[in-house]
C-alpha cells in the first residue's frame, strides 16, 4: 500500500492544513475539525453544516462556501465526526435563525448528529436535521438501517444551501432539503476496492475480471458481485436500478460521480451511456456533474445519482456557488 | 486489467460524446476530434488552440470555455492529434487575428502542431506556437529532445487564455506564454504506473514500496527510482527539484496536481507540505490549484508546478475563467 501521506493517525489534520493554506476563505479550526466559512455567519441567515467520515472528498469540507455549505465536520477516515465537532460547528454558524444538519444515512453519524443536535438545543441554538437516503441498492447494510446516503447529498448540500442564502426559515430549508433526497436516487458501480490508511489492506477482495454492483462508498457490500462488463452495461444496470425505483421523466439532474481512482476520460465515457439511457426513456437530461464529487479514497469505479426537477430546484440549482469543489454563477 | 469503457478502440469517441452531453456550451466536433466553443469564434479575438494524448483529463478539452482555450484538438490515448485535426480546429475558431497553438513539448505534438501551422497560413489563418517545457526532471526523455511539457500548461493556457479575451494581438499573447512557461517549473512522482486500455497492462513496473522520482506523464522514466517516503519528503524531493532550477521567491502560483489515482485527502496533505515548503524559503503562496488538471490515466502520484508571479501575470491569473474544470469571477 502506497499512500502519499505522512502518517495514517495525521492525515486528516494534515489534509486539514492543506485545505487551510489553499483556501483563505474557508476558516479551518484544526484543532475543533472544522471546516467554516472565513467570513463567519450572516445574521438571520440559516446555518448549513454536514459531516461524515474522511475519505469522500471533496465531500464535505469541499462545499463550504457561498451558497452551498457553512461548515463541514470530518470525522477520521470512513469514520462518523463525534457530537463535539458538530456542536462547535453549528455553534460558530449559527446566525440566529437556526441550523440545518445534513446527515447521511449511516447509524453512526444518525447517531452522533442527533446527540449534537440535543446538546445544541440546550444551547439555544435550533437545529433541523435532514437525513440522506438515496442508495437504492440495498435496504439495510454493514452500517446502516434503511438506505445508505451517499451521491445525493451533493444534491441536498447545493440546494438547500441556495435555499438559504436566499433566506428561507430553517423549516423552509429542511423542507427542500428533504424534497431533494425524496426525488434522488443513486447506485454504485466498483471496478476495485479502496484501501484504508490504517488498514493498508484493500477493504474487500475483487477479482481481476469481477466488479460490485451497488458498492458503498466505505466499500461494504452490494447487491451482487459480476463479471466485468463494458461501460455501456454497467451503466445499463445502474440506471436500470434508479428507473424501476423511481421512473426517469421530466427534467433530470444527473451526477456521474468517480469513486476516486477513476480517470475523468472514463467518467465522460459513462456519462454518454448515461445521456442515451434517458432519452431512450424519453427524460431530459436538464443538468448534471461529472467528476470525482463523493468518493472512496482510491476505489476505482463510479456512481451515478439522478435528481427528478421542479422549476424551484432547478432554480435553486442554478443559484451562484462558490467553494473549493463547485462553483458558477458568480 | 478494469476501465470504465465500451473499446480501447472507441475511448476518445465514446469521452467526446459524454463531453457534448454534459457541456451545451462546448462544440464537440466527434468526427474531426476537436473541441471548441460553441459560441464560435470572436471577431477580432486571438484563438487558443491546444491538443495532445488522451489520458491527461481534463486537460485540454476540459479548459476550452471564456477565458481560456478556444479549441482543443485530442489525440487518441498518449497519442499526438493529427495535423488535419489541428488545422480543423484552428480554422474553426480564427476571428481574424490569428491563432496561437499551445504545443507540450513531445517530439510527435511539435511535429504534428508544426505541420498545421503551415498548412493553416497556407490557408490564410495566421498561427504562432508556444512549446511548453517546464519538466526540470529530465534534460531528454523517451519522446522528447528538451524537457517535457506538463503542468505548466495549465497556467500557460489560463494566463495566455486571459490575455487573449481581454484583446490582447497575438504576439502579445504569444509573448505572455512564453513568459508564463519561462517562470514555471514542475515534477512529478508515481507511486504507481498507468495503464493504458489498448496495453492493459501497467507500463512499466514498480515495486510495492518503490516510487518514481521525476515521473513523466505517460508513464516515462524520471530520475531515479527511490524507495516509498512519506508526503513531506516526497514533496520535499520535488521541491528542492524546483526550488534548484529556479528559485522560489516572491510571488508564487502553485499546482499540486494528481496523477489521476491519488485521493483528493492525500493532494491536501501534499499541499499543507508545498506551503510550509514556501514559507520555509520565505516565497509567498500567492495562488494555488489543488486536485487534477493533468493527469495520467489511473496513475498515482502528484506533481507540484510553481509559477514565479509578476503583477500581469496575477491579473491574468485572476480574470475571469468558466470552463468545465476551472471556472471563477463571473
Amino acid at each position: 500500500m502506497k499512500k502519499l501521506i505522512n502518517s495514517a493517525d495525521s492525515v486528516v489534520t494534515d489534509a486539514l492544513r492543506g485545505l487551510a493554506a489553499a483556501h483563505p476563505d474557508l476558516r479551518v479550526d484544526v484543532k475543533n475539525q472544522f471546516v467554516a466559512r472565513a467570513s463567519g455567519p450572516r445574521r438571520g441567515k440559516v446555518g448549513l453544516v454536514s459531516g461524515g467520515g474522511s475519505g469522500h472528498e471533496p465531500l464535505h469540507a469541499g462545499f463550504v462556501g457561498y451558497g452551498m455549505l457553512d461548515a463541514a465536520c470530518p470525522g477520521e477516515i470512513f469514520t462518523s465526526p463525534v457530537p463535539d465537532q458538530v456542536i462547535a460547528a453549528s455553534s460558530a454558524v449559527d446566525g440566529g435563525a437556526g441550523v440545518l444538519h445534513v446527515v447521511k444515512n449511516y447509524t453512526g453519524d444518525v447517531l452522533n448528529f442527533g446527540m449534537a443536535a440535543e446538546l445544541c438545543a440546550d444551547e439555544g441554538v435550533e437545529v433541523a436535521t435532514v437525513v440522506v437516503d438515496d442508495d437504492v441498492a440495498v435496504r439495510d447494510s454493514l452500517y446502516t438501517a434503511g438506505r445508505r446516503g451517499t451521491g445525493a447529498t451533493v444534491f441536498v448540500e447545493k440546494i438547500a444551501g441556495a435555499a438559504a442564502e436566499a433566506g428561507a426559515p430553517l423549516a423552509e430549508v429542511r423542507r427542500v432539503a428533504e424534497e431533494v433526497n425524496s426525488r434522488s436516487r443513486s447506485f454504485g458501480v466498483a471496478l476495485s476496492a479502496c484501501t484504508t490508511p490504517a488498514a493498508g489492506v484493500p477493504t474487500f477482495e475483487l477479482g481481476d475480471d469481477e466488479v460490485e454492483l451497488g458498492i458503498g462508498i466505505h466499500g461494504e457490500p452490494g447487491r451482487t458481485r459480476s463479471a466485468m462488463r463494458g461501460a455501456r452495461e454497467l451503466v445499463r444496470v445502474a440506471m436500470d436500478a434508479l428507473h424501476e425505483d423511481m421512473p426517469l421523466d421530466g427534467d433530470v439532474l444527473v451526477m456521474v460521480n468517480g469513486m476516486g481512482g477513476t480517470p475523468l476520460i472514463e467518467l465522460y465515457v459513462a456519462f454518454a451511456e448515461v445521456a442515451a439511457y434517458l432519452e431512450e426513456k424519453g427524460a431530459t437530461l436538464s443538468r448534471n456533474l461529472v467528476g470525482d464529487y463523493i468518493t472512496s479514497l482510491d476505489m476505482q469505479g463510479f456512481s451515478v445519482t439522478a435528481c427528478l426537477l421542479t422549476p424551484e430546484l432547478t432554480r435553486l440549482w442554478d443559484a451562484p456557488v462558490q467553494t473549493p469543489a463547485l462553483r458558477w454563477g458568480r
